[in-house]
Formats: structure tokens, C-alpha cells, sequence
């Protein structure tokens, strides 16, 4: 069966207590252009990086894979792949659980862990993002990488069920030649940091492509202001789908009016409105379980709302556990600020990512700059 | 299409701060033997009441019709049906929300309300059970009676999404004559007391068949004395179900033993394991929503798990909520304490009822106690 | 707790085999310009009546109560509200149902008899959408209708779990007047027809409101023209959700652009994103049950995809049901052809609606035609 | 956080047309007395195999993996694992669909590939059931054997997500030393074949433990004969859940009357109820997606209903797909004749299994057959 659209979503929440400080990160940012330079207009207000990792303690990594040129040799390449890590508390993820609920809106994909996520409620250890065919080799990974670092649980034995999260990148890269080995994801977890988050060709990103022009990962977040308190949502992307002819940027049909070098050379591929997304909210506004899938469910939706969480972990604690809850009335604005920095962080992993060949001289164009400046302003709908 | 079996629970927890005192409530024992007095072998410790009212703060009212004999006159009877009201706070439960999850493990059934309570992970207002064709007259008083004696929402308006779950006496009530009407609604709320709840022939249970022996209203409650403190669950079920072939009691193929006085005249009736049950399970445990839905899922089960929650309600607070949480390493005496308490309860349901003639003069009997006795001690498992 | 937005969606499929002609029903077309008549561009090819309808045997009826002026007396008025009724099979859909499946996307609103739909794959009766207190009289009413007009199970008794859906009208209607009577849904039922179908304040659609613009009951149709055949979706909607500040019609920021006439006085009741939707698909495609949930998430997306079933129904059938299922891989034009009709149904809806005034003088306005013109003119995407 | 129950089910149904020959497969029978040899009473009438692999086409292969003995050494044993290959249709499974549904009663495990099966309500692959730590290596291992044997999709592309179930067996069994490799997957899949099926301490279920005895694979199968035609129903579980104490056989409280030999030392690991069954539930009783997910929640429950399917598999197809679905109404005996099938596959598995030293000495006696037939005769319940 061939694989039509799939957006799935994890949002968690993040203890409020973290101390990390943010002066090193804000002294990296990002060279190249991202969306809102390029006057695509967008809603809300962006934390300083306008990254995931704008929520005290989330770190980043990725382990990316290039190499190779032309024809196709399974197990030789090219490969064009990589694997992405998401850490909600930096290295002290694997011991301190979060809060988290996950949702899918369109399943055909993977993303393993996720009936203890639902049934738990929390989240345990990173985030891991890869290509379909590289899920169990980097979930087993994470498995060892656990062992090397941290603990059995209360009882003295181990038991891990890592989420690991995929799309396909069998279009430029060489999927069944399985290049992701297990160093890979070490490097991405061991590499993960609090700074500005590279974007585009990066890590599981890699060799993805997005409404038929370049994907790859992508990043955004927003600073909430209300009566109950401050609050920063970020949002990570690994962008994989869409067919260009759909593809709207701030409503303006900028796929139609850039027709130019389709991604696919087969029609038969091209027709179908296949591939996936993966979507990661970090919050610290103070949400439970429950909380977190609907805000997931929201962010599947790319319509209106969205959301995560953050709470204390409570881990094989022996007493009850005190913790604090956003009201159900309060949750609009968690909502809409995930829903705006997710719409912002696939444009930026569209806008990051560059032009790549992979397997069989593939060649998909990253999203031309200058058109989708002249698209915006036809419609009257550039911000500069 | 025929209706199969159906099992469907409702999960919440109440504030522990209730002040409401137990010593009336106890003045007032039930007169008629209950299951374990008849020697059925049952684990864990009940409450004083071994109800559902052992949860302090909750309450239950009857509506019994009970009206008519001979054959049926559709509109005019026999009637033999009810309304059962479970209040979680008293009368405070209209303005005053509690945590709840919910599950049904087979769907042929309604349960008004709960996408509501799967969104927002709270029960506003009563539970209410019912038949099947009365779920409608029912639902809409449940509004009425708020609009009564509750206030609108923040915003200075009304939305209700009652809860009100039912199944179906068909077999022995004129169920298409919709004898029940919102005064029977209103009397069930309206009467519910935190004293010993009647069981049986009463309420929403009036006309139930359960293992084809007559059926109706059970409840039961056990003591949970943990490391991290002692509380109560309290099951209310309303029991529908199943077929006198499969009937254990304690292990003991009671069904196969008691062949006499089949249920159904009719073989094509009979023949199919039809039927649903309505479990309602009270805790002052601390959990938060996605806990009592993992507790709902355990009751459906009857398998060895189950649960229920409690908490502070957090309806349109302006601030950020504390609460408390039980970690999940602690819910295991939960889900054991309800998974006893809803086994006790189903059997109290056909302990305590008693033989009736419906329309068409079916006779469904009650389930004989000396018979009971014989067929537990034949396996040797009667307890006195 | 304040409700936030609620999209529900339920999709059925159509026997192919109906006979139903539709030569009258062409013979009527409505007389007031609809959305693409005013120049807002639309993607795909509508049917005959661009309406649910379209689909062979699919009938629509509405009741619509509107009376009284000014001041609010609960109990008299005014009156703003109705019942709309959609029969997959016209008259026979009582005792011939269709394959179904439905989903929430964010639940905070009541569809009664979804978990039936869910377990059994079939829609039984019609799909009635009303307003939120008046879910119970309706669905009562159906369980009534169905006694009058239909016939038992093959056991020779009766249960129904009827489906009915509803939004809140408490803005311009005395929603707690309790105005719906078991007459107004058999009207909707007995008056349902094949022709074009009535929009804007009608049936259920009455007192809603869209957008913050008058809203109320929308249709559209699609036709697909496949390598495995043709097929007509049909979508009807009742819409009363959304913000007018995040409307877009078109990808043009539409809401932003009329300002004028704000639809609440309150800015606190303004101020969250309120509301739901019910759309309910109808197709003739060969799709089976797990196919339409797939199609009824998609359609809660709006995102871009969507979808609805048909088949023969199988109710109490005593031998294999032969049955075609459209291959997953050709679902892609249903879930398009449903995604477009949903868009344009809204649309219609609110081009439709006429402003209203309701209680305590209320005023919502209609979307001014020729504003909505210059919008869409100003940012290049006006049709004609 | 510790691990409390978890039961997961599958359900397939497979192809009637299949023409595999059966006489090949009873010729040899199992040597080892299974559980109704030594008189435990069950309901129903078994296949001639009592197997999964009663269901023409089913083919089942094992990995077994036991080397070493005493001390734990991380990554050098003892170990005590394995892997089982469940093909639905053998060597054509791949490239073959069936319908599926699946269910986890309590989400504290991982079944990858379970999103695609909700999906698209089709298994394309075998059934794969290993320890926790090797779902990873197992399930790019079916990828792997998937491109060497198989084809890629109707575009030319490849893209796999395979179903690898697990339990825990970290008792016995070096789980951290990783002991399972890509060549053990291939070695269960290649083996696979349609005769009796070894139990026991085979495969996937090597390590585990069930009920506080010696736990492992365990199969059995129902015939149906209906009206509608004849049926078989298939089970295969690893089983290693359950607490002693709450072990019933034939409604007989077995555990509690057995406490020699607890397989704990550790009173702390011993006193949670842990542990999770995985259950694959195969039929040729022509059954469609939604049909199987009911199916798939009723062996979970193992309280008295269950289920699977069968039909002609759909992949990519350019033509609508004939096929026959059983009318809900005759569901009942596939649901009955799985409950029936699982019961007696969970306690096959324990009867089987003999008594295992793993990692630390730590040492799980097999349930002792002739302490079995003395309880059993005690509540009057032994069969011979």
C-alpha cells in the first residue's frame, strides 16, 4: 500500500524550576535567513532564539548524514539521512520524567512508545526523530545509551520504551542500505544543547522533502503573557509532507505560483498527498496530562490550536506528588501560541533547508526565496 | 442489528476536604442480606456502608416505576423502570467539578457527556442512569434542574453536557411508552442522601436483567491503607448484562448450576450474551484525569484492575491550580480495591433483587439465595 | 467551565444501488447567490444542487423556530433555534443503515449515539443536529419516530441509540426556554427531501453564529471522477465556531479586514475562541468503516483532507454480507472532494445567513457581501 | 516509574481461499501433555492442532536463545530470550495484506506499527514478539527481510512499518546484553511453518514468566460451526503477567492454593501486579477492520469475548475490492470461540513451560501438573 499524509504530534511540559541560563545561547544566532526575515508574516511573539529551546532545559542535537553522489547502490549510498534529539530536561531527561500526551492525526507512521505516553502520561527520556527504516536501531540506542548513564527503576531492573519518531526519506536517500547506526544516535543526544537550533538539512531532517520543495527540521516559539503568568511554548518540526500544489504561506498560494522543478519526476509519485510531519511542543506553562493531549490534538491540526506541558516529574515517588494545573479556561492562549510557532517552524525548515541531489540524481529545489517574496506581494500580503 | 454486551464505567474523584459526617449515614444499615452475608467469598476491606457512599461527599436518589401488569399496552404498561441519580458532591456537584475519566469497553451503548469529559477530564454535575429510550428526557431535566438551582458559567451563560448512561429493560418495562419524566429526574437528584443505598428492583435498575437473573442496582466500597495514606473507592453499578451459562460467583459456574426458571421464553432472545453495565467508581484517592480513564479502563475489565480519582475541582479559576497527585507507581491498591468493590457490587446488584413479572408476563427470577449457598459449598468456596 | 471549539464530524456512505431521481429536485434551485456566486474560488466540481443532496437518496428537512423580540423571558422567548435532519436513505434509513464513522476533534459538545457508530460501523436512522440543550427532546423524538414508523429487531424488540448533535445558540436564543418539541423533529424528519437545501438561519442553524458573523446550516457537494469510477460527496454543515479576527476565506484574512459590528458586546465573551462545528459527510463511494473514520478526521481538519462511506447495509443479515471497498490507495480524491465541499459549505453558511437579532436585543450580522468582495479584490483572489 | 499489567491484543483473518494442505500437520503432534490432557476443563471444541496454525495459512517459527548460567554479566548472559514469527498467510504475508485491528488494555508496552494497522485496518508483514530491549533490532529486521524478499510499493519505493510486540524477561534473561540479532529475526521468520507449535520456553516467551510460575508461548483454536458456515479461530500469546496470588484456573484459585517456590526473592519487585501478555488472534471467518478491533478488545479482556478476521487483502489495487464482511448479529460465536481460545493458550503456555535458572540464580518453577490436578480436585473441578 502506498503511504498517504501523516501529522503526529507529542507535546510535554517542562519543570518551571530549571536554572539554566540563557546568556550563551542568545550569543549564537543563526546565520542564514529564516521565515519572518524573508517577510512572511506571522502571529505572536517569538522568545529570543524563536526556538524550541527557548523553554528553560530543552536541549537539541542532531547527527547528520551525507555522502555519496549519483546512482543508487544499496548499502553504499548516497545517503542524504540523520537522526534529530529532543531533550526536555538536557541530560537529566532519562531519569526525570515530564508530563506529555501525544496524538496522530493520519497514522501511517511510527512513533514507538507512545501507549505508555498515553497510558502514563509522561514522557522518559529524548525525543528521537530519524528515517522509517532507521526507528528500531536508534530505539534500541537509546535503550543502551540509558544503561551507560542512568538507572534501573525503584525495583533495581531496567525497562525502557523509548519514543522514536520517523519519516520517509527514500526519495533522496538510501533507505535500505540502513546508515543510521547506533553512534548516531549517541552523537545526537550526547551533541544536544540550549542554543540556536540549526534547521533545514539537518539531522532527521536530512533528506526530507516538504510541499514538494526541500524539508528538513524546523523551529519556533512563543512567549505567552497572561493574567495567570509567563509562559514560553517552542516547537520542533521534522517536515515531510504535502504536495506543492496545496502549499499556502500566510494564505497566499505560493506553491501554485511556483510550478517550477516538481520535486518528483514520476507522476505516479507526485499524485499522491503523501509523507508525514512530526510535531515537538515544549512548554512550561503548568498543564497536566490530559492537558497535553488536547493541545497535541491541536497541533496536528495546523487549524487554530495547540499545545504542552510542564510540571514536576514524579518518577517512583513514595508520597503524593504536588503539582500545579493551568485551568481549562486558561489553555487559549497555550493554544494559539503553539498553533503560530508551529505554522512558523515548517516555513523556517522550508526556508533553512537548500537544494540537494540524492539517490538516482533526485533533485529537489529548496523553496526560492526571491518567488515566495514576489508570491507574498502579489497577494499584498509582504510584511516588508 | 441485535445489541451485544456492553461495558461502560465512569471514573471520578472527590475533594478530600469534605466535611460531611458519616455518623447518620451509618444509623441506617440495609435490612435485607447482601452478598457477603450469604457467605460469598470476596477480597479487601469494605467501608462502613460498603457503598459507594463511603466516599465522603457523595450521594445517591432513587426514582422507582414500578406500575401495571399483564400484557403490554404500549404508553399505558406494565412499567418497570427508574432513574438513579449519583451525585459526587452532594448538591454541590452542579458548581463544583470533579476529576473523571471514562471507558466503554463495547460500545452498543449511551453515555451522554463524555467527549466532554475525555476533553476537559472533568465531571460537571451528576451521573445519571436510566433505560435506554430515556436517556433524552433524562439529559434535558439534568439542565433544567441546573438551571434552577446552579449559575451560568463565567461569561454569564448556560451550557450543560449532562452525563447520563442507560441500559435496557425492554424484556420486563413498556420501554416505548416513555413513562419516565423529568420529576422522576428531578426526584432522583433531589432525594440522593449519603446513608446505606438501596439496592436491587430500584431506581435505573428497576427493570434489569443480569446473567438472566433478575438485575438492577449494586454497590460496594473498600478501604485502602497505603505508605502514602488511606483512602476510600466506592463502585455504584447498574448491571445488565450477561448470560446464566457464563455466571461465576467466586470462581464457581453458579449459571450452569441453576438451570431452572430460564430468563427468556424465547431461544433466538436468549441465545445471544447481550446486555451492558453501567459502573460508577468514587475515590478521595488523589489522581488527575488520564489516572481515573486508566482506572475506568480496569473497571471495564473486571479482569483485576480499576480505578477512580479525586481532587480539587478547578472550574474557571483566573489562577494557576495546585493539586495533588498520586505517582503512578502508588495506583496499584486503587485499581485492586475497585476491581473488589466492582465484583461485590454486581453481585450485591443480584443479591439483593427480587423476583419480578414484567409485560407479557415474562418472569425473570432472582437469583436463590439457598441455591447459591449450595452450588459455593459443592465447590468448596462458601465462606461460613 | 466556558466551552472552547468543538469540530465534529460524521461521514456515511450510500448504497449505489438508490433510484432515486433526480430530475425534480433540479428543478429548484435557490434563489439566493451562494458563495461561489459572489467570486470566492473554490477547487473542484460541485453536483447538480452543490449540496448534500447530491447524493443519491441523501434527504434534508429542517424545522426553525423563530419568534419574539428584545428582553429575555426564559420560557417565552425570544426564540432563535430548530432541528435540522439528514436521512442517509430518505424514508428507509430507519431500518436500512449505512456504513459510518465519526471522530471530535476537540470535544466539548455532545453527539449522542457515537459510540455505537463506533463499535457497530453503521449510522442507524437519521443525524439530527439541534441546538445544546435540546439534544435530549430530539433524541427521544427519533427513538419515537422509529416506533411509529419502523419495526423491532429480529428478536421483536426494540433499542435505538439515536444520533444527535447539537451547538449552542444561548447568544441569540432563550436556550434554557427548553423550545423544541418532540413535533419540531418529526418536521424535520417527515418535511426531508431531496431537492436543494435551505441555508443560513435555518433548522439547528437558526441562532448560530460563525466566525462572529451570522452562521447557521451550510452544503456543498463534489463530484470525483476516478479510474475506478464516479462518485458524488456531499457535506453538510452547521457551523457556529470561530473568531472573526482568525477568519480566512480564501487564504485572505477576510475577518481582519471588516471589523465593523462586532458580534458580542462582552469583550470577555468576545475574547476566547469559542464555538463548534458539526459537518456530516455523505458519499456513494464504496468505503467501509474504518475507511470513513479516516475521512471524518480528515474533514474535522479542514486542513486538506476528508471523506464519507457507502455501502450495503447489513443489519440482522443471517448469511456473508458481499460487500466492495474502495482500495486505500484510491482514497485520496474522496478525502479531497471532501476537504473542498467542507470549505465551501462554511462559506455558504455564512453567505447565506441573514442578521439577526435575538435576545436582549443580540444583533450578529451577516457577512456583507460586498465587503467580502473587496477583501477577497484587494489581495488578488477575487474570481470574477 | 515501575510497570504495572499490560495486555495487547492483535486480530487478523485471513484469506478462505487459502488451499494449504493440513495432513502434513497432524502428523505431528506435540509430545508434551498440554493443559486439557491433565483435565483442566475448557468450553468449546479445539481444531486438530489445538494451535494458532489450525487457521489454514498461519504459519508460526521460533528463535530460542539460552546459554549460560549464574552470575549476571552485562552483554554476556546467562541469557534467556528469544524471537516468534506469527505469518499470517507464511511466506506471502508480506507482500499480502490481511485485515487487522488491534487493542492495548493497559499501554505499558510497545507493539510498533499499530498506528498504520488503525489506519489502514490491514497487517502487511508477520506478527514479531521479542523481549522489551529488542523490538528495535527485530522490527529493521523485518524491513531487511522484507527488501531481500519482497517488492517495493506500486511507486517503485519501499517503506515498511512492521508489528514487534514485547514482554520483559529481565528476571531471567541478561536484557541489557542485547542478545538478540538481525539473523534471530530471519531464523523465526524462515522457520515459520503451519504444524503444531512448540510451548513454553520457546521464542519470544524464553524468559518469561506468567502468574509468579514459568510463563512462555502458549496457542490453542476454536471451530465455529454457525449457520453463516464453519470458522476456526487461532491464538498465539506470550504470556508473563499476573501475581500468584490472583491466579484462578478453571475459576479455581490455583496461586493462593500453591505458594511454594515464590519466583521472587524480592518482596518489593514481587508486591506489584507487573508484567503484560501479548495476544495474535488469527480467523478465516470473513470479518472486516472495525469488526477485528472489537474482536482484538474482547481478547484483552479475556472476560468473555474476542475475535479476529479474514478476507482478501487490498494492497494497492486499482479496482474497487469484492469482499465479504459477517453481519455483526453473527459475531457472537467468533467472539466467544477467541475468549474461549485464549484462556486455554495462557494456561498451555504455563503447562508447558518448565521450570528455568536465569541471571542471578534466580530461579521460576513451571506450574507443578500434579499439584494442578490436586487443587482442581479439591473444588471439584478436574476434569477426569
Amino acid at each position: 500500500m502506498t503511504r498517504s499524509n501523516c501529522f503526529r504530534a507529542l507535546a510535554f511540559l517542562l519543570c518551571s524550576l530549571s536554572t539554566i541560563s540563557w546568556a550563551a545561547a542568545q550569543a549564537t544566532p543563526p546565520a542564514k535567513p529564516r521565515a519572518r526575515d524573508l517577510g512572511v508574516p506571522f502571529d505572536g511573539t517569538p522568545g529570543p532564539l524563536n526556538a524550541i529551546t527557548d523553554v528553560s532545559g530543552v536541549t537539541v542535537g542532531h547527527a547528520t548524514l551525507i555522502s555519496g553522489e549519483g546512482k543508487l547502490q544499496v548499502g553504499k549510498g548516497p545517503v542524504r539521512t540523520g537522526v534529530t534529539a529532543v531533550l526536555p530536561r538536557g541530560i537529566d531527561s532519562m531519569m526525570n520524567p515530564v508530563f506529555a500526551g501525544w496524538w496522530s492525526l493520519n497514522g501511517n507512521g511510527e512513533m514507538t512508545g507512545t501507549t505508555w505516553v498515553e497510558e502514563s502520561g509522561f514522557l522518559e527520556g529524548p525525543v528521537m526523530i530519524t528515517n522509517t527504516h532507521s526507528v528500531g536501531v536508534v530505539r534500541d540506542a537509546v535503550i543502551q545509551w540509558r544503561v551507560a548513564h542512568g538507572k534501573p527503576d525503584p525495583t533495581g531492573y531496567w525497562w525502557s520504551l523509548p519514543v522514536v519518531a520517523e519519516t520517509w526519506d527514500g526519495w533522496l536517500n538510501d533507505i535500505n542500505g540502513f546508515h543510521v547506526k547506533p553512534e548516531h544516535a549517541f552523537h545526537a543526544i550526547d551533541s544536544a544543547n540550549s542554543g540556536a537550533v540549526e534547521e533545514g538539512n539537518v539531522g532527521g531532517g536530512t533528506g526530507m522533502v516538504c510541499n514538494e520543495f526541500k524539508g528538513g527540521i524546523g523551529t519556533s516559539s512563543r512567549k505567552i503573557e497572561s493574567k495567570i503568568g509567563a509562559y514560553t511554548v517552542g516547537v520542533l518540526v521534522q517536515c515531510n509532507y504535502g504536495s506543492r500544489k496545496n502549499l499556502r504561506i500566510a494564505g497566499v498560494p505560493v506553491g501554485k505560483e511556483i510550478p517550477e522543478d516538481p520535486a518528483y519526476a514520476s507522476t505516479s509519485f507526485n499524485e499522491l498527498d503523501r509523507g508525514s510531519i512530526i510535531v515537538v511542543v515544549a512548554t512550561d506553562a503548568p498543564l497536566v496530562s490530559h492537558q497535553l493531549k488536547r493541545l497535541a490534538r491541536r497541533v496536528s491540526l495546523g487549524l487554530g490550536r495547540n499545545g504542552s506541558i510542564s510540571g514536576n516529574g514524579a518518577a517512583a515517588a513514595d508520597h503524593v506528588v504536588d503539582l500545579k494545573m493551568l485551568p481549562n479556561d486558561q489553555i487559549e492562549p497555550v493554544f494559539a501560541a503553539t498553533v503560530q510557532a508551529t505554522e512558523e517552524a515548517i516555513i523556517n525548515a522550508m526556508v533553512a533547508a537548500e537544494t540537494m541531489n540524492g539517490i538516482e540524481n533526485h533533485k529537489v529545489i529548496a523553496l526560492p526565496h526571491d518567488k515566495l517574496r514576489a508570491v507574498l506581494k502579489k497577494y499584498n500580503r509582504l510584511n516588508q
